[in-house]
């Protein structure tokens, strides 16, 4: 009995340990292995979705919702799949640059410029996503025009 | 030697599973005590800043730099006190409502509403704070007016 708790502590210190590498190798200080997983669910949901602009890729990372918070999309997959064609009609070369990504709890949040006509400056943008049983079910986010000019030298990035 | 390597293990073990309380109890799933404290830090330093307009209780909370993203913000802890100041004298009764706030590594995200005047929807804002040695010395946001009307009935919150 001692050996067994013993080595459920050991196992639960390894994880946390694991799970405790620093930031810049994808991985981040206190993620679980649950978190990391949502994470690469989203960044690939993003790839497949924004990028590829192939919508049906995307929503295989969906759940049984997907509750739409930016005000210009209507709400569900159709309405996401209604924005992925919008993008591939209107802006075929339109894509988005991940520059960070945040993990916690259920939430996995991306700093991204999302340029829709190359050589422009595009948007920044941060998404936040809910995850549900490994899926993704809600979507929040705050777009802004990148500025030609700023009041520092520090980029929005 | 053994009975410190494994009090060390049972310690580790302690502090991941007490850092996995579910959301809404303000911890977060795999945050750390650390991430806990900075995300009061950031709490703290935003209600101070933010809400009361007092730069020098906000400015306890910055590190031996502020870098600034902000387009609109000059850089360091001197640009950060002059729009404390502006809003001070521009919009005495602006309130920055904070709807959720994330941690992940060194970094506290938290999505905002900012209402500059009382009684209009102001703006969603998301700002990413980087912290080290538990002070704030790096800021990112987004800014996005709350428009009147949506494609959905779920606000942007």
């Amino acid at each position: 009995m001692q050996r067994t708790t013993l080595a459920a502590i050991a196992a639960a210190a390894t994880l946390c340990l694991a799970a405790c590498a620093p930031m810049g190798t994808g991985k981040s200080q206190g993620a679980t292995a649950q978190q990391e997983v949502n994470r690469q669910t989203v960044l690939a949901f993003y790839e497949k979705g924004l990028n590829q602009k192939d919508a049906d890729a995307a929503l295989q990372y969906v759940g049984n919702r997907y509750v739409q918070h930016n005000p210009t999309a209507a709400d569900g997959p159709e309405g996401f799949r209604k924005f992925v064609g919008f993008l591939r009609e209107k802006f075929p070369k339109s894509h988005s640059d991940i520059k960070r990504s945040f993990v916690d709890g259920d939430y996995v949040i991306l700093h991204v410029n999302a340029v829709r006509e190359p050589g422009t400056r595009g948007n920044a943008i941060v998404d936040i996503f809910k995850l549900e049983n490994g899926k993704i079910v809600e979507h929040w986010d705050v777009v802004q025009p990148v500025p030609e000019t700023a009041a520092n030298g520090n980029t929005m990035f």
